[in-house]
C-alpha cells in the first residue's frame, strides 16, 4: 500500500505514524508546502515573549528523525497542487520544479489558514504578520528583532490572538485588541469573558471591541477603526480566524459543505473513495446538536489522525463527533469552554437554564485559595449538560476537563453532585465546584431556586422588583447596586418585618451561596423570593458601571 | 419535625444545613461530643506544620453562627449515651450531667474512631497521639510546644500518616515512618507506592514497611518493632486506620455489618425507620463491585449529608453507592487513586489487564512539565474501566477527577481517547495523559501489544526470553537491566540481523512508548516481542535494586 499524506503536523503526523506501528511494510510519503513538519503550533506564541526560550523546543521532529524512526519519506517544500483522481496521483510543486506521486490511498490534512479580512492598505504593509506556523514565527521575529517595535495592534481576540496580546506584552509592547464581536473571546459568553477582558485592562492592555480595523495606513503605521479613530503602531497581528485549507480539495472536485469545509464520512473517506481527510479541514458532527461543525484544535486533529491511520490500516474506526473543549491563560487567569455555549444552546431554540457558581479551587482554609466561577448550560427538564465555562486563577482546566467527560459520557445534572473527585486541602474541596455546580442546578431544575441572570436585573427593577442585599454591611464599600436594600443574611430571620409581603425580592450577596439560603427563607416566610445568579461578583465584573 | 442529628462535621452539618433550606420550621437539634463542631478535619495535619498558620482558619463555623444563619440549635459537649428506640429519645452526657431529648428523626453521623492497635505500653505514654478532631490537635501542639520533640515515630502509612509525616519533617523533627503493609500507602498498588516512598526516602524519612510496633517503652521515650529493633524516639503518632463510632448504635440494637459498620438502605435508612445514619459510620455499596464497603472520605460524607436531609423533607434521593477517590501530597508528588486497586480486582476473580503510562503534565516544549505516571486496571474483554491511580508532581488530581468521572458514569477503555479535555500549552497536553491511557489500554484489548509486568520480570528473563533495551546509548547510564542487549529504536530496522528469530524479545525503553514502537517493529518482522510496561522509569522506582 502506498499513502501519501497531505500536511505534516497534528493530523497527519499522527497519521502516519500510527499506520507505521500498525504496517510496516506500507509505502508512506508524507508532502508539506513548508519548511518544517511535525512543530508545536500551540507553542508559536510563547516564543515570541521568550517564555520558551528556544526555537529548537518547537521543533518536535525532523525528517531525518522521522526516517530513523518511523521509516516515514517526508518531504518539506512539497506542496500538493493538484489531485488526479483518475489516474490516482498528485502534482507537487518544489522549489525547483514540478513531479508527479501517485497513490492508493491519499489522505489530506492541510489544516486551515488565516483569515485575511478585506482591510485597505493590507497589501503594502510590510508589518502585518498572521501565526500558523514556524515560518510566520521567524518573519514576526526577524522584524522585532530588526525594528523594536514599541506598539502593536491585535486584531481578534480569540484563542491565539489574546496569546499573541499576552506574549507582546510580556515583551514589553504596548498592545491593543481590536474585537469586532461585542466582547473579548467569542468563544465563551459575554459575562464569562468579561473576566478576561477585566484582566486585559488591568494589565495595561487597550482593549476595544464591537469594531474593527477597516485601513492600515502609512504602510502599516496605524490603522483605522470602523468609528474613524486612528492608532499608531509598530506592528499588527491578524488572528481573526481561520478557514479550512481546501484550495486543492475543491479543486480535484471533493465534495465540501460548510465554509469549503470537506466532507467526510464517519470514516474520514471524503467523496472519494481513495481519499480521507482529517484535522481543521473537514467537517465533524457536533455530537451536542448533531449538526456540522468546523472545529480549529490540535486534539481532535491528533485523535484523528490517529484514527483514520487505523481505517487505512483495515480496521473499524468511526468519528464519533466532537463538542469542542478549549482553554487559554490570559495572564493571571485561565478561561475554558466545554461543548455549547449559552448564544448557541439559544440559538438552537433548545429548552435550557444557566447558573453561575462561584467556589474555591482548594480548601479556603489551606493557603493560596482562589477563586474559580464556573457556568453550566443545561436542559432544565431532562438535565442534559449542553455546556460548561469557567473562568479563574487556578484549576479552571480541571473542572472544565470533569464536566466535558462528564458531557461525553451523557452525564445530566443530577450526576454531577455524585461525581467522587480527589480531595485533600492542597488539591481541591470536599463539594468540589464541580459538584456544587450539579446541586445549584439541581435546585433550579426542583423549583428550589428561581434564578434571575445579571442581564435581567434591568428589565427586573423596572418591574418593581427589589434588589435585596444580604451582604455583610463591611461588604457593601466594595460596591452596590442602586436603590438596594441591605439586611445582612444572619440578621433575615429577625428582621423579617422590614419586608413588605406585597413586593418581590431579587437577593443578591456576594457570590450567590448566601442569597439563595435568604431566597429559601424568604420563600418559607411566604414572601415572593428570587436569586441573582452569580450575584455581585458576577455583576460588578460584566456590569460594573451599573453598580454605585 | 424534630430532628436529632448526632456529630456536627461534615455529614451531620451538610444534613442540618440542607435540611433548614428545605424546612424553615423543622426543630433542628445538632448533638455533638466534642468541643467544636463544623471543623476542617482534613486541614489539622497542616496545622503541625505551620502551612495552615491561623488555628481558627480550621474552625469553619461556631454554634453562635449556625444559630444565626441556620437557626440551629448546636449543643457542642453533648454526648449522645443512648438511644431508646421505642420512648424515640436519646440520653445526652453533658459535663454537668445527662439528660433526655425526644426527636421525631433521629440522624447519626458519628464518625470514624482510630483504631487502637494492640501495643504493650500505649497506656502509659503520654507522647502519643491520634489526630481526628481539633482536641487532638491541640493536645499535640501543647505537647510540641511544651516538649520541643526532636523525634517522632508515625505509625500507619495510610493518608493521614503520610500528611503526618510530612508536616511533622517540615516543622523539622527526624521522621520514621512505619507500616504493617508490604507498602506505604496500602490504599494504593505497590508499584505506584513506590513513588510515594522514593519521595519520603529521598526527603529524609525513615520508612520501615512489613513491620510493626509492637511495644513502647520507657513511657514513650523509645518504641519496638517485630524484629525487635528498637527506635528512640520523642512523640508517637498512632494513624493505623479507623473504625466506624458505632457503639451507641450497637448499643440500640440496630443492625450493623462490617466491622460495625451501620447498616442502611439506599434512602439512609437504619434498621430503625426513624433512625438515620451518614458518613464513615455507615456501610456504602461499592458502585463497581456491588460489594459492601467502607469508605472514610469527607466529599461522600458531605454528599450523604446533604442527600438524608432531602429523604427527611420527604424528597426523593437514593445513595447510588461510591468509588472512593483520593489523593494526598506527600512533599512534592502528589498521589491519587479512583476505584478499585488492581490488589482488589485481582482478589475478584475477575478478568483484567494492567497499563502504566508516563507522559508529561503540559506541553513538553513549555517551561516547568513534570511526568505524571497513570495506571489503569480494567476489564481486556468489556473495556470496563475498575480503576486507576496516578503519582507525579502537578496535574494528577485533574488526571485522577477525569478517570473518576469515567468510571462514574461507565464509560470504558474505548472512551478514553475520545474524551475532549483543555489543551493549551500550559495546562495539557494535545494527547491527554488520560487518552494516552486509553490509547495503550485498547492496543492491549486489541492485540497491538503484549504486556509484561514489572513483577514478572523475572520469571520471563528466568523463562529465557532477552531483555532488549531500546533506549539510545546516552541514557544508559541512568541504570541498566542486567544481561539486557541494548539496540537504540532508532537503529533497529537497520540492525534486525543481531536479532535471533528464535528469542523471544521482553522490550523496554525509558518509559515504555519506544518499546512500543519496536515490539510492533519487531513482530512485523517476525520476532517474537513483548512490551516491558511502565519500561526502565517504573523498574527504577519499584525495584531499583535489581538495575545495574
Amino acid at each position: 500500500m502506498k499513502v501519501i499524506i497531505v500536511g505534516g503536523v497534528a493530523g497527519g503526523m499522527s497519521a502516519a505514524t500510527r499506520l507505521r506501528r500498525l504496517d510496516e511494510t506500507a509505502e508512506i510519503i508524507v508532502l508539506d508546502k513548508g519548511d518544517y513538519v511535525s512543530f508545536a503550533n500551540c507553542g508559536l506564541p510563547y516564543y515570541v515573549s521568550g517564555e520558551i526560550s528556544e526555537r529548537s523546543e518547537l521543533l518536535l521532529n525532523t525528517p531525518e528523525g522521522l526516517k530513523a524512526r518511523f521509516n516515514l519519506d517526508v518531504r518539506v517544500n512539497n506542496e500538493v497542487v493538484a489531485i488526479d483522481r483518475q489516474a490516482k496521483t498528485v502534482t507537487i510543486k518544489t522549489p525547483t520544479g514540478e513531479y508527479q506521486e501517485s497513490y492508493d490511498k491519499l489522505l489530506l490534512s492541510p489544516g486551515a489558514s488565516p483569515v485575511v479580512p478585506p482591510v485597505i492598505g493590507y497589501e503594502v504593509a510590510q508589518n502585518v504578520f498572521t501565526l500558523r506556523n514556524v515560518e510566520n514565527l521567524d518573519e514576526m521575529m526577524a522584524y522585532i528583532t530588526q525594528h523594536q517595535p514599541q506598539k502593536a495592534v491585535v486584531v481578534g481576540a480569540g484563542f491565539i490572538g489574546l496569546e499573541m496580546v499576552e506574549n507582546l506584552k510580556l515583551k514589553g509592547l504596548e498592545v491593543t485588541l481590536v474585537e469586532k464581536a461585542p466582547h473579548v473571546l467569542p468563544p465563551l459568553d459575554e459575562e464569562m469573558a468579561a473576566y478576561v477582558s477585566q484582566e486585559l485592562v488591568k494589565q495595561g492592555v487597550d482593549v476595544r471591541v464591537n469594531t474593527s480595523v477597516v485601513e492600515i495606513l502609512n504602510e502599516g503605521k496605524a490603522v483605522r477603526l470602523e468609528d474613524g479613530t486612528e492608532l499608531a503602531t509598530d506592528m499588527i497581528i491578524m488572528s481573526v480566524g481561520v478557514k479550512p485549507a481546501t484550495d486543492i480539495a475543491k479543486k480535484a472536485g471533493l465534495a465540501l459543505g460548510m465554509r469549503d469545509g470537506i466532507l467526510v464520512n464517519d470514516q474520514y473517506q471524503t467523496s472519494d473513495e481513495n481519499i480521507y481527510a482529517v484535522g481543521d479541514a473537514i467537517i465533524v458532527k457536533n455530537q451536542i446538536t448533531g449538526e456540522e461543525a468546523l472545529i480549529s484544535l490540535a486534539s481532535p486533529a491528533n485523535r484523528q489522525g490517529r484514527q483514520v491511520a487505523d481505517v487505512l490500516a483495515g480496521k473499524a474506526r468511526q468519528n464519533k463527533g466532537s463538542i469542542g473543549t478549549a482553554i487559554v491563560r490570559v495572564f493571571n487567569i485561565s478561561a475554558a469552554s466545554t461543548g455549547l455555549t449559552e448564544r448557541q444552546v439559544k440559538l438552537s431554540g433548545k429548552p435550557y437554564k444557566v447558573v453561575h457558581t462561584r467556589g474555591n479551587d482548594h480548601a479556603g482554609y489551606y493557603p493560596g485559595a482562589t477563586a474559580v466561577t464556573l457556568k453550566l448550560i443545561f436542559n432544565p427538564e431532562t438535565g442534559e449538560l449542553y455546556g460548561a465555562q469557567g473562568v479563574g486563577t487556578k484549576g479552571v482546566d480541571k473542572r472544565i476537563d470533569v464536566l466535558a467527560t462528564a458531557i461525553k459520557a451523557g452525564l445530566t445534572v443530577e450526576d454531577l453532585p455524585e461525581l467522587e473527585l480527589t480531595y485533600a486541602p492542597p488539591f481541591g474541596v470536599a463539594k468540589d465546584p464541580v459538584n456544587m455546580l450539579g446541586y445549584v442546578a439541581l435546585n433550579v431544575m426542583e423549583g428550589l431556586t428561581e434564578m434571575i441572570q445579571w442581564h435581567e436585573v434591568p428589565e427586573k427593577i423596572a418591574a418593581g422588583m427589589v434588589l435585596l442585599d444580604v451582604r455583610n454591611e463591611g461588604e457593601l464599600s466594595r460596591g452596590q447596586f442602586p436603590d438596594s436594600l441591605n439586611i445582612p443574611l444572619n440578621q433575615l430571620r429577625e428582621r423579617l418585618d422590614e419586608l413588605d409581603p406585597n413586593k418581590a425580592y431579587l437577593v443578591s450577596c456576594a457570590s450567590g451561596q448566601r442569597s439563595y439560603l435568604a431566597e429559601r427563607l424568604l420563600k418559607q416566610h411566604g414572601f415572593k423570593a428570587t436569586n441573582l445568579d452569580g450575584a455581585f461578583f458576577l455583576y460588578s465584573v460584566v456590569r460594573p458601571e451599573e453598580l454605585i
